[in-house]
């Protein structure tokens, strides 16, 4: 059976990263002319085609639209890809979706796989390890070749193309204004590590929103959190021995089990503590006490997102470098977990 | 510019139903003679190239596997996606993700967009639809032409294939049974409509638990429910005026609706009401009171699904048709819904 070769093949095959086959063979000058010519020749010698993404562009359109997200378990990315689903049946477009797992290499891949005829053009979030790594090279290729790429959320600064984002400075500033307003002299922020890109802007909105208000900064009152995983127990621990009137919380999970921490505490949320999140997604809606929270608009960013891709796709003018970044405007939606004069109905 | 025709583009030019070109192709006795040699004449004119999977695939490897699901917003299909992705990635293959949005139309088209070479096997739940309409066509083309197809959760009888189900009805009737075991003596039941077949079969298991228990079954306890939209306003409804001190609901929003409604009424749950739900979501967990509920396991549905297809494509024999069907055991979580002795810690 003759097996199209791949990166991965290639990678595994001379113990190098798919990284670096991928740059290697686009002559990259960061990889040395040894590594270089030595992948050239394993590719050369088992056939191995890269994406003449350039060359069938003009001739051919799939009518779909590749997305490649960092994970599916989070609301967010499920609200933002019903919304690209919803413009993209409406203009007649495809959606094929892949998942990055947050790996960079998993993401690498998957353009590799989709950029290989299947799809006209792109709409990612980029993986928190490719924030990290700070590699962009197939972003950058894609682009080259003349494939339309829209990102969002999780963006990229170096890389010029089409975005979406949410002003998430102003949105956190918005809700801890909003703690600061109800009385809270001591907030404290859960929010992630700095490499990735949403946790600092919002990190950095707290920060704003104190100093403006004539508050000190407490380095003290922030709690970083790196493994999704452990969260629950980070926020646990760090909760126990501080005495917080608010908190401040960049996703909805963390603010769920800051309330609940407070809980077993023996507090009462929102009467003795003020939690605000980020995302609005059903626990927010469905939790008791309901959770005050900055809302995204998922569903307004994935629509957003496919009509940027489509007008591209259909310009007539496809040199044209013109990029647009959009920004969607949060909104603070208020429930019960920021009332304090709230009182249990059971 | 040259647009590749697809089915679609046939039926919305020529006013006739996906399904309707789809069976004309393929020389179906369902289409009038007239109708089928029109849609032959436009597919010749237009030079449509049905995908040709059966000369390809034994050429071919994409090493990639299609998963065509009706919806991303339950936390169930999330949780089978990395169930497939864990087990997919393990052995090296590659995961695209498409949906339904529960329309056939979507269902067909989404076949034969991944058909189309970029994928070597397809993992599908069904649309709602598909299962409403009956018409399998375009699941029976696929596996005719060779194609692995491995079907989970929404599943069709009538099609034989390597299938990955729970135990619904043994699940549902575990559920009940709890509720019997803890006191209650009016146990409703909130449910899908009949042609949902998971629906259709949790509903049995309530009917047989009540039997097998010598309780009398009273329809006017039951509410069957179409409109996923609307089920919060009808379970509000519907519990108004009904005296129950037991519900047992076949997804974990339907139970929140209840518990909420309850509260409403100025019933406590667990203490006045049981409640348990179906599938073990983020909601079940977190909510206050957190809900007892069947789980679906549904990351071990996904690897099953996973292992299943994998096993096809890489058996040597490929014309060996023994199909599995693999029953994952459903497992009651038990949490304070229905903890009659429960007290609220604040």
């Amino acid at each position: 059976m003759k097996r199209k070769l791949t990166l991965k093949h290639i990678a595994s095959e001379l113990d190098v990263s798919i990284s670096t086959v991928s740059k290697a063979l686009r002559d990259s000058s960061e990889i040395s002319e040894d590594t270089s010519a030595k992948i050239k020749a394993f590719a050369k010698l088992y056939n191995y085609k890269p994406n003449n993404i350039a060359l069938s562009l003009k001739n051919r359109k799939s009518k779909t639209i590749g997305v490649i997200i960092p994970e599916i378990v989070h609301h967010f990315f499920t609200t933002v890809i019903s919304g690209i689903e919803h413009v993209a049946n409406e203009k007649g477009y495809h959606v094929i979706i892949c998942m990055s797992n947050n790996s960079f290499d998993k993401e690498v891949i998957n353009m590799e796989l989709l950029a290989n005829g299947s799809t006209d053009g792109f709409i990612i979030s980029v993986a928190k390890e490719t924030q990290q790594k700070k590699d962009y090279h197939h972003l950058k290729e894609v682009l080259n070749q003349g494939m339309p790429l829209v990102m969002f959320d999780r963006v990229i600064d170096e890389i010029e193309c089409d975005k979406v984002i949410i002003d998430d400075t102003i949105g956190a500033k918005k809700a801890v204004s909003k703690l600061i307003e109800i009385g809270c002299k001591k907030i404290g922020l859960i929010t992630t590590v700095d490499y990735v890109s949403v946790g600092k802007l919002r990190t950095a909105g707290y920060f704003q929103a104190l100093i403006e208000h004539g508050m000190k900064v407490d380095k003290s009152l922030i709690l970083k959190i790196d493994d999704f995983e452990q969260s629950e127990l980070e926020i646990k621990n760090f909760l126990e021995n501080r005495e917080l009137d608010g908190v401040f919380a960049v996703n909805e999970h963390f603010a769920i089990y800051a309330i609940k921490a407070f809980q077993e505490k023996g507090l009462r949320v929102p009467q003795d503590v003020a939690v605000i999140g980020f995302t609005d997604g059903e626990l927010s809606k469905q939790f008791i006490p309901s959770l005050t929270t900055v809302s995204q608009h998922g569903a307004e960013m994935g629509a957003q997102t496919a009509r940027l891709l489509i007008k591209k796709l259909e310009s007539e003018d496809s040199d044209e470098e013109v990029y647009q970044t959009i920004i969607i405007e949060t909104g603070l939606v208020e429930r019960n977990s920021t009332k304090k004069d709230f009182t249990l109905s059971f």
